[in-house]
């Protein structure tokens, strides 16, 4: 199955805003062995809608648009399709009392007279259903072809995407062709791009016709492997072997697959084996426990956390002894465990990250250029410490030591009990 | 003058690879007084190409076409474009003696073969010198119309950008028009989209010929006004006129411009004022301790936090008494206003933010239900304490809660010693 997509707004034609809904799209619907053939964007003016819509019909019979349907933009998208499938826009009465029902909810009382619009659908159109918001998507279809128009706001479409749309694309394309496009990805951390593909070199041959792309950023380097338009058993197999071949290269740097994160892999890994965590953190300011809180569950096993940016709050919070910080400096391996012991004796855990850095742009010195970083991580008395000089921006620095100390616990709960293993330290 | 957009490739086609150039196209062009009418992305295929930019220049006469000039690419956009102009390719001998001479700098000694296909040029074609990269620009013109052909490396098409095509296109904008597409955001917080539109109906016809935009996320509510195509002076007035007429209206909720980060806003207002701050946080896990530390500088003004996601931490880190969360529940008022006198009591500072609420999916109830959130902020003695239920999801609660925490701070902050004003609570 083959279509178009036609993202809609004047933010996106101006470039005030990415067009990420169009990558999101893509990326959906390439798993849903849907081919997109074309990606069109226009403003929030209903002639160029209009026609960018008709033309799509033309050349491909299905189109599927986002934004447009917001209170505040007159419902534009919804207004012009319909003309093009010359529907009516009839009231959905069902519709319209759920949003009075949820408005209710939010304790906002009467629904706003703006929303009301958002109930009409074009006659003959499926409404569905957005929890994540108050604009409905809808599936149009005629003799033209057919037309799925969704919200713009990323969250909502995404949302729809995965509930409704996907898994009917995926039945209607999979009656049709059975060719599909299917990716696997490994993630790793704390090895760099190039060593990587030092370490993978001649792999790209032995994975063919799978394709390996590396995709670095601050929390690592992901390897896509893709099967391209295969049969969706011939390509499960060929990735499966590929992810075979390549895994044992990989070593403890690989902590898992897909859209996997590290921080909700550390806590499940802590549920699974008891201990509770605290986390003392100096550079990072917050962002361990920011992304440990943003896993649902976290409670179960996450006391809390210290946030000592000033040294005052680590000797007053942790514990941490004044002399150290003059000895050694408060970026140090000595300041890094005492942080580490400090918060869990203090937060009552058994397991621990501490985290004291440079982020920058000020504060580097020769002996301690911007980027230094020392780590630490506790786990029922034993003790992981690295210290590491990360690349980039304040704020690469931040994550790469977010997500270092993360890791760094990860390795302590993996490993038997036993003397570290011959991992890079 | 108006144009159109056509970026070229596989990977920005299937959503592997966000369409920045797009963004980055579109709003240089904007500076320019040039104004993009449509975009449309095709893959690297000689027929999609022609196709969309045939039907650009029948509808706008000009078209900016971005991507497929690698050598690895077989240069499909030349190829399909001087199709159209049926324009031949000829060796461009000077550019060839130049990519030859930048090769031997390079220190790779010969030239690849595959490289040499980059200097045959259309016909009649202006190449546009690239200094960052192999591929040269191209600009043809004809009967049909315009065409600049740019690479799709992002660095390589920024620089093109600014170096050759920004300022001829501004010159015949110049000579044509001297019109440009000018914006000003007013960033808002604390009221819904709903709310401001109903607040602000009728003032899109005053304002007019500007346009208003409402660009919602879990931030809150941001307005663009924009001028389209105005004299340089003309628009810069205009706008001005505009948020002057808008300003009033938006009252507290209004909290600056462009895109100023709202805890860059109040570490700024902090340094100005002397105090020093400490957070509470409980469901926001440290997200404001992270966005705090996010600014650089931040330490003149913040010495920490605890997050505080157990009642046993409440009690050992902050004070908060036991009883008191058994007594009104850990998501309540009293609980908040004593984690904020606590943090700052505990960890020595005049200002403080404190959290606590549900933020999901489990543990709501009847009574508190999910998204219910209790936010209080001191500031020498003084306090603002908020119950709120915000809507969404966890990530989504978590983002509402940590802008709404630092919000009160920010209006007890701008607030003479007086009472409070009457915005709403």
């Amino acid at each position: 199955m083959e279509l178009e997509l036609v993202t809609i707004g004047n933010e996106l034609l101006l470039g005030f805003t990415l067009n990420t809904n169009a990558a999101e799209l893509a990326r959906a619907l390439a798993e849903a062995g849907v081919r997109v053939a074309r990606h069109t964007t226009v403003g929030d003016d209903p002639a160029a809608i209009e026609a960018a819509v008709r033309q799509g019909l033309q050349r491909s019979g299905f189109v599927i648009t986002s934004g447009g349907l917001g209170p505040t933009r007159d419902d534009v998208t919804k207004r012009s399709v319909a003309e093009i499938f010359d529907a009516r826009l009839e009231l959905d009465r069902g519709y319209l009392k759920e949003l009075e029902r949820r408005f209710k909810g939010f304790g906002i009382g009467r629904m706003p007279e703006s929303n009301r619009s958002q109930a009409e659908v074009p006659r003959g159109a499926t409404v569905l259903r957005n929890p994540w918001g108050t604009a409905p998507g809808l599936w149009l279809e005629g003799p033209l072809g057919g037309v799925i128009m969704l919200p713009g706001v990323p969250r909502e479409l995404r949302g729809l995407l995965e509930a409704e749309v996907v898994p009917r694309l995926q039945t209607r394309a999979g009656e049709r062709s059975g060719r599909v496009t299917r990716s696997r990805v490994l993630r790793t951390t704390g090895r760099s791009e190039s060593a990587l593909a030092d370490t993978l070199e001649g792999v790209a041959d032995r994975i063919a016709p799978l394709t390996l792309a590396f995709l670095p950023s601050p929390e690592g380097v992901d390897l896509r492997l893709t099967a391209w338009q295969m049969g969706q058993q011939e390509a499960i197999a060929a990735l499966a072997a590929g992810v075979d071949t390549i895994l044992p290269s990989l070593g403890a740097c690989y902590y898992g697959e897909g859209d996997i994160d590290l921080a909700a892999l550390v806590i499940d890994l802590l549920a699974r084996k008891g201990p509770r965590l605290a986390v003392a953190e100096s550079c990072t300011g917050g962002m361990i426990g920011q992304r440990i809180t943003a896993i649902p569950g976290a409670s179960a096993v996450f006391v809390g956390g210290v946030v000592a940016y000033s040294n005052a709050v680590k000797a007053s919070a942790l514990g941490v002894p004044e002399a150290l910080v003059e000895e050694h400096g408060a970026v140090s391996e000595a300041v890094a465990r005492a942080m580490a012991t400090g918060v869990a004796e203090r937060l009552g855990a058994e397991a621990s990250i501490a985290v004291t850095g440079v982020a920058g742009p000020e504060g580097g010195t020769p002996q301690k250029p911007v980027g230094s970083v020392w780590l630490a991580a506790r786990l029922n008395g034993r003790e992981k410490v690295r210290g590491r000089v990360f690349p980039g921006s304040r704020g690469d620095v931040r994550l790469r030591a977010a997500q270092a100390g993360l890791d760094l616990l990860r390795r302590l709960l993996v490993e038997r009990n036993g003397p570290e293993s011959g991992e890079q330290p």
